[in-house]
C-alpha cells in the first residue's frame, strides 16, 4: 500500500490547483461564446437553447452506491476521478454533479464538490453561493408562501383552508428551530395565525421541479401545477389559482440555466439542482444532464445516497421523464461503510476486520442485485480510504471476484483520474454492451402497488403497510386522478428498510408508509416512511466555527 | 408643454436600449481586466483593492427629496438622469446606487431602477436577483440565527436568555405573517420555544455593516461585534462570543464587492447594497461610492425618502465614518408631492391647484434649510411628471426664485441626459463653490442631546420625548459605554414629524422615541418612533400577477 499519503485538506488542493478560464474549458466541448455566461472567471451558465445537438448524444454512467455512513462513502469524489479518468484515458467526457446546499455545509461536511484530488473547482465558490440557484428557488418557494398569506389576509377569496396549506416555507440552512412554528400573530393586522413551518431548500419542490423541467415552458406549467392546499369544501387549490405562475417563473428564469465549470484535470462539469436523496429525488436537473449529452461521448453523473434511494430516483423518476436511461451503472463501496454494514461499531471503523467486512458485503450484494434488476451489469468502484488495510482490500476484491461482480480499486482522492483508470476501462467496456434497461413499475400500476415493488425489488423487503392515514389519502390521489405518477420515497439512507438501525441485507421487513404526498409540479408522489427529516439540525460544534476569510478575500477552514 | 409623451413601459424601454459589453463600460472609467470578475455580459463585480487610488478623488453630489408619496418621486430617475446629463457635457462622472429590495418589486413597486429613459440596465437582471448580494446578507442573518437556537438547543453555554434575543431572522420578501411568530416547537429535539420574527433583509444589521464597512477585516470586526442578546445576568452576548464571525464573513466576500452595470446612456453605475431609510440608514455602500470617487471626478449618489431621513444618515453616519463630504446635494421636489404635503387628497393629485402646490412648499422649503445647516447649497430638481401642467410649473419655479433657491426643470424621465442639462450645469457650478459641511451634532454629545438636535434642526421639531422603556435602555447603553454612537432614526417617510398624517412643515411637535436599539456591529443606535415596520406586507393584488416569462427567457411586466 502506498504510505505516503497525501493529507493536505480539499481547499488547499482546490487552491494550489491552476484552473482554466471557463472560456477555454467551454471551448474544448465546442460550447459557443453566445451560450456563454460568465460568473466570474472560473463559472459560467450555459444557455441549453443555444447548444447544437447531436444525433446522437453521449452514453450516461450513472455513480451509486451502498448503504452509506454518516460522512458518505465518496461518491462525488469518485464520479469527478472517475470522468478524470476517462479523458486521461482520451474519452470525450462531460461530469453532471448536483449542488451543492449550504445547510449541511455550515453543519457537517464543510464541502460537497468532491475530495483530495477529485474535486471541482472553485470549490469555495461552488460550496457557498455558487450561482445563485438555490437562493433563487429559495426565494421563489417563500414569494409563493408570502402570496399564500398574503391571500388569507386579504379576503381568502379562494376560500383556502389554513389548516390545510401544505406549502411550506424554506431556507438553504439546518436551523431546526424553524421546524415547527406559529405565524400571523401579533392581532389583525399580521396576517392569520396558523401553523407552519421551514424545510430546508433541497426539500423544496421547486428544488424538484426545476430538476425535472425541460424548458422554461415546461418550468411554468410545473409551478402553476403545484397544489398548494385545500379549501374548506377540500378542493386542491394550486399556484395556477393564486395566478403567480408567471412571477414564479420570472425568479427562476436564470436558474434554470446550467452552471459550468472544471474539475482539478480541467475536465468540464456541469453543476445544477441538487435536491437530497432521503427526502425528494436526489439527481441534478434533466436539462444539465440532456444537454452534457450533446456535449461529450460519455456523461458521468450520480444521484444521492445507496442504489435504493437516489440510482432508484434516477431509474423511476428522472430517466422516465427524460427518455433516458443510464448506460452504465457505478456502485461506490467503501471498507469502512461495509464494516459497519457487518455489524462494526462507527467508531471502530479504522479497525481491520475482516471478517465484518465480509458480513457487511451482503449490503453491496443486495445493491448490485438491484442494478441487475434494471437491466444494467453495474461495476462496483472501491473507494479507497487511507485506514484501508492490504488484507481488507484483498478480501473484498476476492469476493468480488468469486460472485462475479466487476471492481476496481479506485484511489482518485488521492492521485486524480490517474487513480481511476482501472475503473474507468471497467465502465467503458460495458458501455460497449448493448443497454436493457427497463423500469420495475408502470406508471398506471396501482400507488399500493407500485410502492410495493419498490420494497420488494429495491429495498429487498416483505412487504409494505400503509397506515391509515396513508389511506386516507391515496383514496384521495385517487378519487382527484393523481395516482398515475411515479413514486418518490423518503426513507432513511443507512438501511435497506425503514429502520437505520437495520444494517446489512435485511429480510422479511415491512416498510410502513405514514403519509402520501401529491407534489404535482414535480410530477411524483412522495411515500413518507419512518421519521425523515425535512429540516436537519446543526451539531453540536458546526463546521462554521472552523470557517474564515483571509484579508486577501481568500476562503479558510471550508471542510 | 410637451404634449407627445412617450408612454412606454419602463421594462420596454429598457429592451430597446442597446446595452454596451461590461468590459467597455469598464475600460471607459479605467478598471482593468484584472479588477473585474463578470457576471453575464452585462454586469461585474469590481475589487476594490484592484482599482488605483486617485489623490484628489472625485467630488460627491447627493440626491435626497422632499417628503415623498406613497409611490415616490423619482429620486433614483434623477439620480441616473442627471449623471447622464453630465456625461452629455463633457464631465467624468459615475452613477452610484442602491441596490433593490424584491419584497417591494414584488409588491408594490414592480421596479426599482430608475424609470423611462433615466434606468440603469439591465433592468431585470438588477430587480430580481441582481449578483446574489441580498441573497448572501439574508443567508448570513439567518445562518447567524441558526447558530444562536444551536446554542440554545445544545446546552447554552452561555446563558443566553431566550426571551432577551435580539437577533431575528430576515427574508427579502414583503411577508407580513412572519412578523410575530413562535419558533422551536414540536418537542425536545426541536429546538427551545420561543417569540421571533423576521425582518426585511434590507432592515437587517447585516446590510447596514455591509455598507458601512472599509473593508474584509473591518467587515469581519463588525460582524464579531454584533450584539445578539443578553445573557439570563443581562450581560450582552456578541457573534465573537459564538465564535462565527469568520464563517459570517466567509458568506460575504463576494457580496462585499461592488457591482458595476450601465445606464441606457451608457453612464457606468455602481449599484451596491441597499438598506431602506426609514428603518436603517438608507445609503449605498461605503465601499461603491469611495471607489466610485477613484474612477470618475464627479459621483452622482442618492439617499433614501427625503432629507429627513436617507439625507441626515448620508451626512452623520455614512459620511462622518467614511470621512467624505457631499460636495453638492440635489433635492428632488415633485408638483404632486408638493400638492399633497399642501394638502391636496391622494386621489386627486393629478387635479391642477397652485394653491395647494404653493402651500406645500413649506416642505420644500425646510428640507432646504436642513441641507444649509449642514453647511450646503442645495439645488432643487423640478421632476416633472406627465399630470404636472404649466401654471404649476411656473409657480413653483417662481417661488423658488424668490426664495434665492437654484431650481432646474427635469425632463429625464421622457428625455434621457438631455432632460438634465440645466440640472447639471446648476451642480457643476455648487461643485466649484468650497464645501463648508459640518455634521450637526458630536459623537460625544449625549443620546438625548444627539435626537434632540437631529428632531430640532432636521424636523423642525420642538422637542424629542423618551418613553420610560426607553430612557431604561439608554441609561443600559451608557452603562455598557455604548453611547458615543451615530444616531439611525427610524421614522415615517410620509412627515417630517413621527405622525404620518401631518403634512408640509409642522411645527411645535414633539417626536417620541419608544425603542433605542445598538447596533453595535452597524456602528449606530437605532431610535424607534412611531409605528415603523420592520417586515412590509403585500398588497391586495400584488405586482407578482402581472410578472411572467416569455418563451425566451424575457422578462415580462416586471415595472
Amino acid at each position: 500500500m502506498n504510505v505516503e499519503v497525501n493529507l493536505l485538506s480539499d481547499l488547499t488542493i482546490a487552491k494550489q490547483a491552476v484552473m482554466q478560464p471557463i472560456q477555454q474549458i467551454a471551448n474544448s466541448i465546442g460550447i459557443s461564446e453566445d451560450a456563454l455566461e460568465l460568473y466570474g472567471k472560473y463559472k459560467a451558465k450555459i444557455d441549453p437553447g443555444k447548444i447544437s445537438k447531436k444525433k446522437n448524444p453521449g452514453k450516461i454512467v450513472l455513480v451509486t452506491a451502498i448503504s452509506p455512513t454518516a460522512a458518505g462513502e465518496g461518491k462525488s469524489t469518485v464520479t469527478v476521478g472517475l470522468a478524470d479518468a476517462m479523458k486521461q484515458i482520451g474519452q470525450s467526457v462531460v461530469v453532471a454533479l448536483r449542488e451543492p446546499s449550504l445547510g449541511p455545509v455550515m453543519g457537517v461536511k464543510g464541502g460537497a464538490t468532491g475530495g483530495g484530488y477529485a474535486q471541482v473547482l472553485p470549490m469555495e465558490e461552488i460550496n457557498l453561493h455558487f450561482n445563485g440557484d438555490i437562493h433563487a428557488i429559495t426565494t421563489a418557494n417563500n414569494a409563493l408562501a408570502a402570496f399564500i398569506d398574503n391571500h388569507l389576509h386579504q379576503g381568502n377569496d379562494l376560500n383556502i383552508d389554513p389548516r390545510r396549506i401544505s406549502w411550506k416555507r424554506v431556507l438553504d440552512m439546518n436551523d431546526r428551530a424553524l421546524r415547527h412554528i406559529t405565524i400571523g400573530l401579533g392581532g389583525p393586522g399580521q396576517g392569520i395565525p396558523r401553523e407552519d413551518g421551514f424545510d430546508i431548500t433541497v426539500a423544496s419542490e421547486i428544488m424538484a421541479i426545476l430538476c425535472l423541467a425541460e424548458n422554461l415552458v415546461d418550468l411554468k406549467e410545473r409551478l402553476a401545477r403545484i397544489v398548494i392546499g385545500y379549501t374548506y369544501a377540500k378542493e386542491p387549490v394550486t399556484v395556477r389559482d393564486l395566478g403567480v405562475e408567471g412571477a414564479l417563473t420570472l425568479l427562476l428564469k436564470e436558474a434554470i440555466k446550467p452552471n459550468l465549470v472544471q474539475t482539478i484535470e480541467g475536465t468540464p462539469a456541469l453543476i445544477h439542482g441538487g435536491p437530497f436523496a432521503n427526502i425528494a429525488h436526489g439527481c441534478n436537473s434533466i436539462i444539465a444532464t440532456r444537454t452534457a449529452t450533446h456535449l461529450a461521448g460519455v456523461v458521468v453523473t450520480e444521484a444521492g445516497f445507496g442504489a435504493d434511494l437516489g440510482a432508484e430516483k434516477f431509474m423511476h423518476i428522472k430517466s422516465r421523464q427524460a427518455g433516458f436511461a443510464p448506460d452504465a451503472v457505478v456502485i461506490v463501496a467503501t471498507i469502512r461503510a461495509l464494516k459497519m454494514q457487518g455489524g462494526k461499531a462507527k467508531d471502530q471503523l479504522k479497525e481491520e476486520d475482516v471478517d465484518a467486512l465480509l458480513v457487511g458485503t451482503s449490503n453491496l450484494s443486495k445493491h448490485v442485485e438491484t442494478i441487475r434488476a434494471f437491466g444494467i451489469e453495474p461495476v462496483i468502484a472501491l473507494n479507497k480510504f487511507i485506514a484501508d488495510t492490504e488484507e481488507e482490500t484483498k478480501a473484498l476484491l476476492s469476493w468480488c471476484q468469486e460472485q462475479n461482480i466487476a471492481i476496481a480499486l479506485t484511489e482518485v482522492w488521492e492521485k486524480g483520474g490517474a487513480g481511476g483508470v482501472e475503473l474507468a476501462k471497467l465502465v467503458l467496456n460495458e458501455l460497449d454492451k448493448p443497454s436493457n434497461f427497463a423500469p420495475l413499475y408502470d406508471l398506471e400500476d396501482s400507488i399500493e402497488n407500485k410502492v410495493r415493488t419498490i420494497v420488494q425489488q429495491v429495498y429487498g423487503g416483505k412487504d409494505v403497510v400503509f397506515t391509515d392515514a396513508a389511506k386516507k389519502q391515496i383514496d384521495q390521489l385517487v378519487s382527484y386522478g393523481w395516482d398515475a405518477l411515479p413514486i418518490c420515497m423518503a426513507k432513511t439512507q443507512y438501511s435497506l428498510s425503514d429502520r437505520p438501525k437495520l444494517l446489512g441485507r435485511p429480510t422479511d421487513f415491512t416498510i410502513t408508509v405514514r403519509e402520501v404526498k401529491p407534489k404535482l409540479g414535480a410530477g411524483f408522489l412522495v411515500c413518507l416512511t419512518g421519521d425523515i427529516m425535512t429540516m436537519p439540525g446543526l451539531p453540536k460544534k458546526p463546521a462554521a466555527l472552523n470557517m474564515d476569510v483571509a484579508e486577501d478575500g481568500q476562503a479558510l477552514g471550508l471542510f
